[in-house]
């Protein structure tokens, strides 16, 4: 790898958590396609002196690119296009043909949206999102905000900062424009193809994978492994250069030799195979969902096309609803009770026939933090899932919150999904 | 603020987006309720002289305690323990005793997941979750990998390291001890309480809050303001010192006079609003979601004692589900297409009838990213809440991806909710 970036994030609601970073992650897969290796992603609040701290670090190392995306909006927290100038050594000032062109943005975007506004203050914030530094590449706005391609100034030295604004969709709007810019091309040339490839087992220890990764080290010198467990999911991406696929084709033999049992994808997300496994089969689904409520049918439909698989599902939190529209019987509630793996195995077969579907899922459980007893503690839950060709069922007793507990059920769910449909390992 | 600090967040599953940081937030909301300001959240992949770098860098801020997670696990990749150790210039070696503990936990969690490991595998991987820097204060597992405390080593300056894991409930399990360890609690001898309060608006710009902030600006200059504008919803944030409430209390008056038809909470998130308003006035809800596909009842459900007042819902995908579950007429879906504002409103009185609710909501529209047609383009939403006080109802055309649209719809759905229980602006 000889190509570099770093990455600078700006928001305090970033950095507080109150909005989640989506920006970093993106930006740095694709880096990685274009060959381009990420070395950090610097998270920094609205603070000028923080920012450009992070900036030094990231112009420190390799780098010879460096990105930030937020703080281009029209208030004053908005300082990211100044403190990235003067970091350059290029002063600032109102492009006026750009102002005129956001101008007209904004005019557009406040009488669609029919905000209130006044003149004075969209004038001030159109001129603040103008500001230039000399001798900066403009970037045309996707939203109101423009980004900016800023090389180092005269007789500097150090990597190009390529500014982004930070709502996502416009990041990623401006994203080709900006890998096309001449100044961009310049810092990245030099980079060559990454090539990252993954892996998913199910119920391998990372501590198991490790020796065998250990007992070949020679033959994988040349690849870069990581391993992550996730809710029972062992998910191992190697990122290799060109002439290392000989030594990943190796990995996969290994894999495939040692882990027969528990390997379930060698590329496809859980989520993709069983969206593949519906389509190719012509089957459809119907959920019907207790504790999770609404989540795997949630999950099911973020899958662009599902509305061809999927023909929907019940939340079934009240008793009422599992009686009056999955026919859950009212004895079977009052003597096994609504957490019981014979509702979820009624609950699955009453989306199957009620909504008519090929397969029927019910999930039942205790997400906490109330509700648990001695006999059905927080966490106990009841998955089934009934295909043509017969039912799966499991209870478990899951740990943690109350969203860990509603998240691990669903997964549970997809896997049993998965395995009803395209086999591999039990869920 | 005399007491800052810094994060570290390792991991290349992190830095590559596999998986979203939940750590650094967390953190940082943590440490601002201790009184310490955090600086920056620097991700980092598993790579030593990438973490050493980023040591280096937060060590150089003015942090008087620079936290890690993740890193902690048994294999080749997860070295922060001893990079961290070798930082502070602290020799690691094993801790027998520690390493004792560590097994007993192992063999434990393998009997109970039944997975298959082996002895030599299962001991290398405890061994080397028990290396702790010479000095450092052991902090006992949550899950299987201890924490540490690491400050600089003899004749050194700088902050004190504190390492915890990367499962969020495992660093989540551990912050009590090590906020009470004396380590840490030296590195942050001298901080002091800093306030934080949230407003929201619906429907007012950024640029002309920053009218109104410009024009106070002096009254308001203790004050730390940022703003954040999402959905729709604009996010007002302040942090201070106790001495600066009066300026706080002199801002919030400032949004009551100018923006009282927009401000629609000095606190509470939307969803929190929704919640009480339903406990509070002891009404039910059931939804009939389309192209949300259970995303509404999954965000309802997922507040603690929700089911007190959700009866459930119905993700009714296929129009026979709308048909059979909800009593849509089939006349009224070819008339005016299962996208359209009468669809919307039967799905609301059909939830609210079959499930025996209060308050039904219905959703349906055209998520994409396929399906639009130049009538009904991709992101055409019809939303409608029926109550016993009577319905509100909005047809829009959302922006944005597949995920975007049926976000918005979500949210956009509870403003609804909202207003009809709680007034406020309308949605």
């Amino acid at each position: 790898m000889s190509t570099r970036a770093g990455i600078v994030v700006t928001g305090t609601e970033v950095l507080t958590g109150r909005v989640a970073d989506r920006n970093g992650p993106w930006l740095a897969d694709q880096l990685r396609v274009l060959g381009v290796d990420v070395s950090h992603v610097v998270v920094v609040g609205d603070r000028p002196a923080d920012l450009h701290a992070a900036l030094t670090f990231l112009a420190a190392t390799d780098a010879s690119l460096v990105i930030t995306s937020g703080g281009l909006g029209p208030t004053a927290d908005d300082l990211t296009a100044d403190v990235v100038g003067e970091f350059q050594g290029r002063a600032s000032a109102v492009d006026p043909a750009l102002e005129a062109r956001i101008a007209v943005i904004v005019d557009d975007l406040v009488a669609r949206r029919g905000w209130r506004t006044d003149t004075a203050a969209t004038a001030a914030g159109v001129a603040k999102q103008a500001r230039v530094p000399h001798g900066a590449t403009v970037l045309e706005p996707v939203g109101t905000a423009p980004g900016l391609v800023v090389p180092p100034g005269e007789g500097r030295s150090g990597p190009t900062i390529l500014v982004l604004p930070g709502p996502p969709p416009e990041l990623q709007g401006m994203w080709p424009a900006a890998v096309a810019a001449d100044a961009v091309q310049r810092a990245l040339a030099g980079r060559s193809e990454l090539r990252q490839e993954t892996i998913r087992l199910w119920g391998t220890l990372e501590a198991q994978l490790a020796v065998t990764l250990r007992e070949h080290e020679r033959e994988l010198a040349d690849l870069e492994i990581t391993t992550c467990l996730r809710d029972g999911e062992l998910e191992i991406v190697t990122r290799f250069a060109p002439a290392a696929q000989p030594a990943y084709d190796r990995l996969g033999d290994l894999i495939s030799e040692h882990y027969a049992d528990t390997l379930f994808s060698t590329g496809p997300t859980l989520d993709e195979l069983v969206a593949i496994a519906f389509a190719d089969r012509g089957l459809t689904v119907a959920t019907a969902e207790s504790c999770t409520g609404g989540l795997l049918a949630a999950r099911l439909t973020a899958w662009p096309g599902s509305s061809a698989w999927v023909l929907g599902g019940v939340t079934a939190y009240a008793n009422s609803a599992k009686e009056q529209l999955l026919d859950v019987p009212g004895t079977m509630l009052a003597e096994h009770g609504a957490v019981s793996a014979e509702v979820a195995a009624a609950l699955a077969d009453g989306a199957r026939v009620r909504l008519g579907a090929d397969v029927g899922v019910g999930i039942t459980g205790i997400a906490g933090p109330g509700g648990g007893t001695p006999e059905k503690p927080v966490g106990t839950v009841h998955l089934c899932v009934s295909g043509p060709e017969g039912q799966e069922a499991r209870s478990l007793v899951l740990p943690g919150s109350r969203t860990a507990v509603r998240e691990r059920s669903v997964t549970r769910a997809m896997h049993l999904l998965r395995h009803l449909l395209a086999g591999g390992p039990p869920a």
